[in-house]
């Protein structure tokens, strides 16, 4: 069961393989680039403590060079500082601009080792081998990378994108089930703005709130799907001039969320999960999208047990004060990405900070602050 | 008298414009361009003190938005340190994707002004100013960008390319004389390397040392065909796979030796200078390059007076072993780039540690430690 997804780039062009038990094969699968022979393994100490043994046995049984550097787990090492800890390791073991950067682990990972890959002599090769079910589906494929400013997620990074990306469906059984749910989010998203097969699929599911619900063909669809869908976006629009924008949905509040909590309360996809539940509400406010369709979206996010409901403790006008440091804003307008049906979805910069306002009141829990918030 | 060079690379071809008072029609110059309205004026004090207001005034008189970031002058600011700074001034100043960072400085200004704008929300729009003549004929085009790190200069950086280039030779009456001769020294490279009218014009002068015995029609020419060079070569090699390395001309040796003496003792113009005289030794010795134009070659040295010694403190085996660290490193061979003849170079990685010893030998300076170093 291996499914081999290409990402068309002309020059940058990579594959994204899918396979059980591929971690144990990356030597030989690194073996088929055109690489020098040093590689720098990026992981924090979780993830390397269960799978960099290995990782490093198949790579030396190719003849790699390997050393490695491990960052502390979590998004708050997502900062320059952990930058200049790789850079640190890749002066000290001479990489050259032949050499490679292998991301092993999640979305914080990928993005700091991608961003040291795309700043380390001005762009060595980078492998990610992503370990959650979000890196797998979003992060890991794309080629965005960075790090965050105390003020603002992502604020800084590059694209650079990867040789291949890696994927060992496997490594999801030691993924903590509050993220796998996480990755759902995204999984839900790309049902919603593009792939109307891979949401029915999602709603033949009996259960989607633990892997252990979740056959191993399922699994292998949920991933070739998500993987399909974000690869057809990203070679249409490399660098988010227009079509990739729509990889947004759900972001634009979910950011906001984050970055006003603090990036503790909830996780990313958490975060997505009340955004587009927000985002499909104001799509109807403003006949994008209709009434059912927004309620199959809920029904989705709500089997997965994930989040709907604004965190009470946010006030409005802060939330839309945090808007406007998106990125995402042009000429001082917020950009929404808005459903229009299961499977396609497009950009508007048209929504009023006054329907905004509405949909997030109607979207606020009032009442308890803990009850709707996930937990292991 | 302007001169209008096109940087030819597919989508992000760009123009470098060369005239007089070009400074005082920035506004005018980036309206033509498709950017937003917001600019970040990254400088130094000593060139804001001189140009700022003028940059200022021509643009907000085309309705763009300004804010500006002024890092201390030096080699030694040219750090993530001051670029933190530059994204702080950005977020404070909601900088958009649309929005532009203008570059008015020097090679150091350019390379982090140039940085910050490949990292901030992952790539914003680009101005080089330059106003030093060796950031007019090399560091301002080919969209390399970057800082040091303590242990290596521009091992961190980035791929950028800017929207235009403007320089305005007027400037140059306010860089100091010795920075003036450090910049011929990338004007004698282009002559060497790929430009034998070029060389041949600088041969007919009869002064190279000081802007004082140069022509405005000299000045023109000499701009004009170094960008020209520079642009032909960066437009068939962006991200210097093959040819563009024959940029590195004088590079090798000369990156070894500021390393070494740790930025101080000589700018970076002087070391490649002595690099180009120790490289041209090396060609001859390995039968690539005729002793009469080595000759040749040196004597543009010396009448820019620009130094051709290696510096007497520095011992054999510390430059081997920097030359290692070196970023043209390539699976453990030093990559040195050799003239064929005058107008053209080609690079090999078959120069011995032995050869590169025996020549460097037979130009260090033993008897005075002072005597060939130069002052302002």
């Amino acid at each position: 069961m291996l499914s081999t997804i290409p990402v068309n780039l002309e020059k940058k062009s990579y594959n994204i393989a899918i396979a059980p038990n591929l971690l144990s094969q990356i030597g030989e699968q690194l073996q088929q680039l055109n690489i020098g022979k040093k590689v720098l393994i990026v992981s924090n100490s979780v993830i390397f403590d269960h799978y960099g043994e290995q990782m490093i046995s198949s790579l030396e049984a190719a003849h790699f060079s390997v050393c490695y550097e491990i960052i502390p787990a979590g998004e708050r090492h997502k900062t320059l500082l952990s930058v200049q800890k790789i850079y640190d390791t890749a002066l000290e073991n001479y990489l050259e601009r032949s050499s490679t950067i292998i991301a092993l682990g999640g979305g914080v990972i990928g993005d700091m080792a991608g961003f040291a890959a795309a700043s380390w002599l001005r762009g060595i090769n980078l492998i990610q081998v992503p370990t959650s079910l979000l890196a797998m589906v979003d992060a890991a494929i794309g080629g965005k990378t960075g790090v965050n400013h105390p003020q603002g997620k992502n604020l800084i990074g590059a694209f650079h994108q990867p040789k291949l990306v890696l994927i060992d469906p496997q490594v999801l059984n030691t993924l903590p089930q509050r993220e796998f749910r996480a990755g759902m989010a995204e999984v839900i998203k790309y049902g919603v703005i593009w792939d109307a097969e891979l949401f029915e699929s999602l709603e033949r599911a009996e259960r989607l709130d633990h892997l252990d619900g979740i056959s191993p063909d399922l699994l292998q669809t949920i991933l070739a799907h998500s993987c399909q869908a974000k690869a057809e976006v990203v070679s249409q629009d490399e660098k988010e001039g227009g079509l990739r924008a729509i990889l947004n949905y759900g972001h634009t509040i979910g950011h906001a969320i984050e970055s006003l909590t603090g990036y503790r309360l909830l996780n990313h996809g958490e975060a997505v999960a009340i955004g587009m539940s927000v985002a499909g509400k104001i799509a109807v406010k403003m006949g994008f999208w209709d009434e059912h369709a927004t309620e199959r979206q809920d029904e989705l996010i709500s089997k997965t047990q994930l989040p709907k409901k604004v965190p009470p403790m946010l006030e409005i006008e802060e939330i839309l004060e945090t808007l406007k440091s998106d990125k995402k804003v042009k000429a001082g307008k917020v950009r929404f990405v808005l459903p229009e049906k299961i499977g396609s979805a497009t950009v508007t910069d048209q929504v009023s900070p006054e329907l905004v306002s509405e949909v997030i009141q109607s979207c606020q829990d009032k009442e308890d602050v803990t009850k709707n918030y996930p937990s292991d």
